[in-house]
């Protein structure tokens, strides 16, 4: 086909630009480049064995269903089990308040799109996560950075923020956030869970990828165990079994899952029957649990040894965030850099990459910041990478 | 979770509702009812063993890349294998033309949301896709019927349609339409594609999932062929593979592929890369062809079961198409009757279901109308159901 012609793009879509997640994940797949960016489990902690051994439980048992048509909600059988298994931590909940997404990408664009006008204001983490911001955007949704620390969003100043004008609510991640690993304590969890609860119609959006990632295991209350009415809970696989699924889920009041089931279907009819029951077999394999308790000791090794390296190597030069699960550090150098505007000159004389911490940050900021993953390389590999990006520092803040 | 709290919906899907699709899709999946509704190969077509096989070949050749995440685009061999073996009829394209969505229902929507504004029109044939209705809805398009034949939308008319005000374009299933089985001649692809060639901003949406599933083998030129950079044709593996792995894929001008990729990223990241490999390497499967060929031969079968029937209890009671391919007839009773207030009475006393003709009518009509599946039933249930059917409107239409 001929690249002459310019599509006259709508007006509501005119600035879409790809988002740094697409050319990190392009970063990630060059085997030449060391990748601290991208949020993926390692390989040899990809439970392979686990999916296969679903997969061919899949062909026996469930015949043809698993190939054709299904239901919009997703296959009934999955959302009984993750209404058993998976509740927000501290709630209990039915089937039917559960909705299977692609992804839970998919939840963030179906949520912001159904609840929020263009205009609407969702206050976020600051920073906050990338592929969120995206989402929201898309559906013309206007975000309020809300100051935030080692335990998240500040409270007053998240409370102050839902005053103001056309603002629906907010999108939190209360457990090992991205980017920043902040865990959000049990006390500020119920005071936002009491004020949305006494507000006529604003929402939290509680984002939970990493809530299993804790490098101690324990489950921490869920704002929708005190909000239940007014929080849509997002639950992802991607990290508990494999992201190449595609499969997350929705929890929230069953009348807004009805409303999600109704635009969904309109958005891909449902998703794919035959990862869904993946999945549900996958996650009935007693093996599982063991994996995760590897996975987190491993990620808690991982982390420890990047934190020595940046308290070796950086020491004054920089700050961190150190957080007691999830994926992810949040690093800031004490000097006036542009983490963006150096991140292709990393790549070429380290072949080390993370993600600039602009990414994080909806209407500006993070220059001085870049995020950094434990989790996907190799504690060799991954030593290899820290000292070789915080030499590229020093040398930078030194020159 | 208690159901006593209203959410606040968007006032854009304020009157989001479901569409008539989900309430098929349950009654399709009700054992006691001889569905003619759904558009589904038959449990015994659906190439199980070939799909089988290649989740095989995935967990051996693939590794680890099939289960982490994956470029936005899709899975670069499988776009090449796309843009190779599957591209629209008529047309040379290269992987960088081809996007790999969430089944092509996403296709719809990523498409209507880029490149229409609310309240944007795009014209339709009549009657036209129920789930392409709902997806454009969504997006707040209005739609305009344009009065089709046997040969799909008029020309004449689609063209005077085409100089209304705000019309980005039209949607079109040119071969064997849903739901009436329609073939569109050459003459009018080509007379359509040079009319949007010459146009200044107007595209084609040219929908083909049921291409291969003409009785005699032999593709048609696509309007693509013809305007390739004014066409965003849509593909599917719902027919030629299964529905439940939600895998389709949208061909167009490379811009306008970036920028669907830009939005599908904020959507739902990716397409299970999973799927995908499973997709890749099943449609390498050499025995895929020749199970093709059996359902082209058995849906023929059974649609001149259906025709007989039709024929021997309706006669000068209704009219219907003749289509040379696909999975649908369209049927109009010769007489004042609302199929859809008749279909529960038709489900209750004589355990048979069809979609209502109002269904695929975005702005009213099809009362007289519905849509019959052959493809989905055995030839005995479909003989037996067809029969049922016929019946019932026999005795309705005389008391």
């Amino acid at each position: 086909m001929s690249q002459n012609f310019r599509w006259t793009a709508a007006n509501r879509y005119s600035n879409l630009k790809p988002s740094a997640l697409d050319g990190l994940l392009a970063v990630a797949a060059d085997p030449e480049i060391i990748s601290l960016a991208g949020g993926m489990p390692p390989p040899d902690l990809l439970p392979i064995e686990i999916i296969r051994d679903a997969t061919k439980r899949v062909f026996q048992a469930h015949d043809t269903r698993a190939f054709q048509y299904g239901s919009v909600n997703g296959v009934q059988a999955l959302r009984e089990y993750i209404a058993e298994f998976y509740a927000p931590p501290g709630l209990s909940i039915s089937a039917e308040n559960v909705l299977i997404t692609s992804g839970s990408q998919q939840g963030l664009d179906l949520v912001s799109r159904l609840l929020c006008d263009p205009g609407d204001v969702l206050l976020t983490e600051s920073p906050t996560y990338l592929g969120a911001i995206q989402a929201f955007q898309l559906n013309q949704v206007e975000l309020q950075n809300v100051p935030s620390d080692l335990g998240g969003a500040q409270v007053n100043a998240l409370i102050k923020g839902l005053h103001g004008q056309r603002v629906r609510g907010a999108y939190l991640i209360p457990n090992f956030q991205n980017p920043s690993g902040a865990k959000m304590p049990v006390s500020r969890r119920i005071e936002i869970a009491d004020y949305v609860n006494a507000s006529p119609d604003q929402f939290i959006i509680e984002d939970d990828p990493y809530g299993d990632l804790g490098f101690v295991d324990e489950a921490t209350e869920s704002i929708a165990s005190h909000a239940p009415d007014r929080t849509v809970y997002l639950g992802s696989f991607s990290k508990r079994l494999a992201p190449g699924l595609r499969v997350g889920w929705v929890a929230a009041d069953i009348h807004l899952i009805d409303m999600l089931s109704n635009l969904k279907q309109g958005v891909d009819l449902h998703t794919s029957t035959f990862t869904q029951y993946v999945v549900l077999e996958a996650l009935k394999d007693s093996r599982l649990p063991g994996l995760m308790n590897d996975a987190r000791k491993v990620y808690s090794e991982r982390y420890q040894v990047a934190v020595n390296i940046l308290e070796r190597e950086l020491g004054e030069l920089a700050t961190w965030t150190l957080p007691s699960g999830g994926m992810f550090i949040w690093v800031t150098i004490n000097a006036d850099v542009d983490t963006e505007a150096l991140l292709p000159e990393l790549v070429k004389a380290k072949g080390v990459a993370y993600v600039p911490g602009s990414a994080f940050y909806p209407n500006g900021g993070g220059k001085r910041s870049f995020r950094l993953n434990f989790s996907a390389n190799t504690t060799e590999v991954l030593e290899d990478g820290v000292t070789r990006l915080c030499r590229f520092f020093r040398t930078h803040i030194s020159a």
